[in-house]
This record gives C-alpha cells, structure tokens and sequence, in this order.
C-alpha cells in the first residue's frame, strides 16, 4: 500500500539558525522545507530547496504554508504570502515589529505591562524629552533597525555623551530605565484555538545580546499575558516575550513573532520544541506536550570560530555552521540539564569558562 | 575570523530509519553524511551525498569514518571499510551477527548467560535434537538470514506440523524455549575507553518484532553484561542487548552491533540521542550524559500507511517516509512520556487503538 500521508511544503523566510533548528526539527513529520535566503545561510544548507530573494514568488507559489523565521525579513516576500493566504503567523505580528513604537503603543493600548515611554521625532527631541521628563535618566531606542541591542542607548545622567544623536533624524522612543531585579522570557504557543505555554526562564543579556538562560522559573502572570497577546494579536505559531522583572510585577520588554533564542532550551528539556510546536501550529495539527523535563540551561556561543571539545561533556553542542566567526555573531549554543537550578547554573559556568576563557567580549 | 571547527565525513552503510534518525540527530554537530543504499531510502533522502552499493569505494575514500545502520549490508564495502582501518565499529561483531550460531557461542564461551542451545547442521537434524535433548519443546532458527522473527519456528510438542524443515539445507540452532517473565533491553555506548549506558526498557515483541517499549527499568546485571560484552568486542560505537528475564535471572537474547528499536526513547526520554552518542563514540568525542529525563514509552507503527492525527496530541512521531507500507514494515514510531509508568502505559493503550483500531496485523 502507497503511503497515503499528506505531505505539506513549508517556505521559511530568513535563513538563520532559527530556520536551520526548524527544518531540523521538522524532519521527523512528512515535511518539505523551502527556504528563501542565501544558499550559504544554516537553514538554506539543510533545505529541500533554497530560493534567492528575487525568486520569492515562485517559492512561495509552491507551497501549503509560508512562515518566516525572523521578523526583518523581505517585505515584499511577507506581503506576497500574506496576499496569497499562506502566510502564519500574520503579517499584522511582523508589522507592530518594523517600528519599536508601534509595538509598545499596542502594548499599551490594550492594557499590557510596559515600562512608560514616549514617541519623539528625532534625536534632538529624544534627549530634551530625556532631560525635561525622564530626569536624565532612561534608554533612547531608535524606532527603526534595532536588533540584539543596535541603536539602543542606555543614558544614566550623562546626557553629554551622547549629543551626537542630536543629528540623527529618524523616530526615537525615550523609555524609563527599568532597574529590575532579572530578566525572564516565555515561549509560547497558540493553533487553531489551542494555546500552550512553555516554563518561563532566567536571561543574562549582555550589551543587548542573550548570553545565557536557565530555568524552569514559574510565573503565572507571563503564561496569562501569553495568552492574551497571542489571542489579541490572532496570532498562530510560536512567540517569545522578554519581560523586566521586579519583585511581583513584570513588564513586558518586547516579543518576538517567532520562535526564539531563549527558546532552545525546548530542544532537551522540554517534550515537544519550540520549532516543531510552531510547526504544529501553522499546519494546524495537534499542539504537544510543554511541560519540561528537567531543570534546564542554555548558553550561546557568540563571535567565536569553534567551541573546546569538552563542551561535550557537559551539554549537547548546536552549531549553525556559519562560515565566518563575526564579533557577537551567534555560532552554536550549548544545552544542558540537570537535577536542580544549583547544577544547571554550575554547568553553565564551566562552560562560559571553557568558550570564553578570556571573557566575553561583545 | 573563519570557523576553523573540524567537520568530519561519515559514511553510512544502509539507508534504513536508523541512518535517517542517525542524521537527523548529527547535523547539530558540525558532520556530513554520505550514505550508500538506494536514493528513495530514509537515510539517503536526508544525506548530503548518497551513493549506490555498487560505488562504495568512492564513498568510504571520501570519508573521515565508516559506520553501518543496519548489519546485514553488503560485505564487500563492509570489508573495504574494515580494511581502510576506517570502520566502527570494527567488523568482529557483524561477523558474529552473519550466523546465529556464532554469536551465542561466542557469548556462551565468554561466559555470557544465555539460553541452553545447540548447533546442527540442517532442517532434519535439527528436529531430531529437538525431540531427542528438548523433548520437542524449544526454538529452531536458521543460522543465517534471521531478522524481526523471521527463520525462527516455536515448537512446542507439535514438531508434526514442521516436518518441511527436513529439506531444509542450512544450519540451525536448536534453543531451549524461554519461559521468560517479559523482555528487556539495554542500550550502551562505548567510546575510546569510555563506558556508558542508559536505562533498561521492557520491551513488547510480536512474532518476533517490536511493538512497544517503556521504562525505565532498572537492572544492575544487564549494565556490567554490556560494558563486558563491548570491552570484550573492543567495541566502538551504540549497541542494543536484548534480554529475557526471569524473576531474578537475565539470559541474553541477543545483541545488534548498532543503534536499536528500543532505543528510540532516548531521542525523548533521554538528554543524549543513541544515534548522537554512537556518531560521539565513533568520532571520538566525549560521550554525552545518558540519564532518563522521564518515564519514557515508544509505539511501532507497523505496517500503516499514515498515522491518526490525533497521536500527535500523545506524542512525538517520527516518520520515516518510506513510500510503500508492507505488512510488518516499520514505517514510524511515537515516542512519550509521562509522569509515571501507570501515565505511559496508559498513553502507549491510546497510541495502540488509535494506530491499531482493528488490531495489530502482522
């Protein structure tokens, strides 16, 4: 008898290491993975069939579904697909994301936890609005192109430093400095009606960048605004929220439309992934199990051109394969689990000591 | 700065489900895979090169190390692997696998337990011995060709309605008949010295094939039988033992120099993949930690040419994505786990009916 499975063609737009953990993941169910970006990039090396970006139309033509695997993809790709009915999650998602004030005014405007922020013109405006009403004190965030901590400047009372911004001429958003007690992030999950949230975790982010997360860090209130978000926003797929924080209150610091970087620990210390639950999701099958497994940790391995094979030892080692080692590029991550939150953070130290035995240096 | 990590070329013989999870399972790491079986295989479908058999001297010259997925490949590039001192593991244990005979003697002369048998030299031989030393109650197995139950004829006290196997012209085992509690496994690894196992499943065989298995099931015993067996084979690599219990007593059944069926769980109920700890083994790097993460179960789908979508909600499935669905043919698995035994068990009876709504056909 013929197989008789129904076998389903997804086009990833981005072709990161986001894309390259999603056709990985994939692999186990009757999938086709179609990738746009450049035949050199993780996820294209593992695709079935790897378009440029000028041939995103034909890509897209031949598939069941469209996603993307970050959100400052093509956008005339996102268009296509969303106008064609193949794209999830929606192109509304992607859109509150190419400016950081949209994202935070919709926050706001539908009631979420934000930390206070106001719109300005051009930089000149941010740093008076700065002085005049933030005391000095705050982040200026370009509203265009931030990405891993770009075009964000922290300002704790030495406005002077900065004045050079005064001749940049494009949106900023000036936002109170946030002085939390940690950082946490969720993964989550919504189908067709169904919705299924990931164990929040514990970030260390550096100059802007995620060095290491770990967990499980239970936390109702971030499962409940998952939820919500994801409903309001009638989103379908996988999605990260950073939030700030401070004793029994949280603010939101932004999401991501897509699975996320502090999402790879689902890879082992949860039953079903992040990228195959966002597979799930946009195929419409059955969402699977979140729960996790064991405490857990990841930490990245960023700017450095190979890892010290005793790494090995201590996690399982996910190396994109990008040819060329830049300064704060990510290049692998490590996983690891352990019996409690105490061996999990004594694992991740050995292995920063081991990647970075001189320091970090971002 | 260039990424200057090694990646190694391995070399699959045999393009079955286990070389396909054995890919998907390395890519993480920085490796190719070139695989020798048919193009429309599972393994090759995902390799980045795949070669005929009759080309695999082009194939074992190109690669760093030779491995095999299933052990009744072709000997010739078996021998040729062997022979360019890139085989592993090395071709001492295949060779006990190629008649029956020779690898419970080996086991037997190595002071393994395993059950009480005797070697003749054909069909009519054999049940003569059986009458004359088993009092017609025992197993006769062809020595060679032998595979999931196949060669293998349970004779108890009606040797009558097997009197066509005395024109049967091959060599036979005749084996005592193993009143056994239930079946179990060990799955272990052996790198360059180093040792470690996961934990024993119990396992669930139908004429001769796996359906489920489930654990952990704890046994000391079976632990020191596999780092003895694969220290006395100088074994490099995965290995499956498969064992009949009896109260306090284990005998070996036998063992597969290779990644195994009931080892499955471990791509979910473990931290390390058996197919990432072999290729770890094989390339000699540091074997990764082996410990249950969960209660663990996994359901053959036998035969099926689809699977219910509603098992997706209970677990993980792996699909091979062979085209033809034959009786008995291993076409995927599920894996899941639960909170206890009682909560897989229970999972495994849903998978079954949902997989099986008119019962298992083999």
């Amino acid at each position: 008898m013929k197989s008789s499975l129904p076998s389903y063609k997804v086009c990833i737009l981005g072709g990161g290491q986001l894309g390259w953990m999603m056709i990985l993941e994939g692999r186990k169910l009757p999938l086709t993975f179609y990738v746009i970006a450049n035949p050199e990039e993780p996820a294209c090396r593992v695709a079935d069939k790897c378009f440029s970006e000028e041939n995103y139309k034909e890509a897209i033509d031949q598939c069941d579904v469209v996603t993307f695997e970050f959100e400052h993809v093509n956008e005339e790709a996102l268009e296509y697909a969303q106008e064609s009915g193949k794209l999830l999650p929606k192109v509304n998602s992607v859109e509150l994301k190419r400016e950081r004030y949209k994202e935070k005014e919709f926050l706001r405007d539908h009631g979420f936890p934000v930390p206070r922020f106001k719109v300005v013109q051009d930089g000149e405006e941010a740093l008076k609005v700065l002085k005049d009403e933030f005391n000095n004190v705050g982040v200026l965030k370009q509203s265009r192109g931030g990405y891993d901590g770009k075009g964000q400047y922290f300002i704790k009372g030495d406005p002077e430093k900065y004045q050079f911004l005064k001749n940049v001429k494009c949106k900023f958003m000036v936002e109170e400095f946030v002085n939390f007690d940690f950082e946490a992030s969720i993964i989550a999950t919504r189908g067709r009606g169904e919705f299924k949230a990931y164990t929040p975790s514990f970030n260390y982010n550096e100059k802007g960048i995620l060095v290491y997360n770990y967990g499980p860090y239970y936390n109702e209130e971030m499962v409940k605004i998952a939820e919500r978000l994801t409903k309001e926003l009638d989103y379908i797929g996988t999605m990260g929220i950073e939030f700030f924080v401070m004793r029994n209150k949280v603010l939101i610091n932004e999401f991501a439309p897509r699975v996320h970087n502090t999402g790879h620990y689902t890879l082992d210390g949860a039953f079903t992934s992040q990228f195959e639950q966002h597979l799930r999701a946009i195929l419409g099958m059955e969402l699977g199990e979140t729960t996790v497994l064991k405490p857990f940790g990841m930490v990245n391995i960023l700017g450095r051109p190979s890892f010290p094979p005793e790494v090995l030892k201590l996690g399982k080692v996910y190396w994109y394969g990008k040819e060329e080692a830049r300064k704060r590029r990510k290049m692998g991550h490590v996983n690891v689990v352990g019996e409690d939150l105490e061996e999990v953070k004594q694992k991740i130290d050995k292995i920063m000591q081991l990647i970075y035995p001189e320091g970090l240096d971002l």
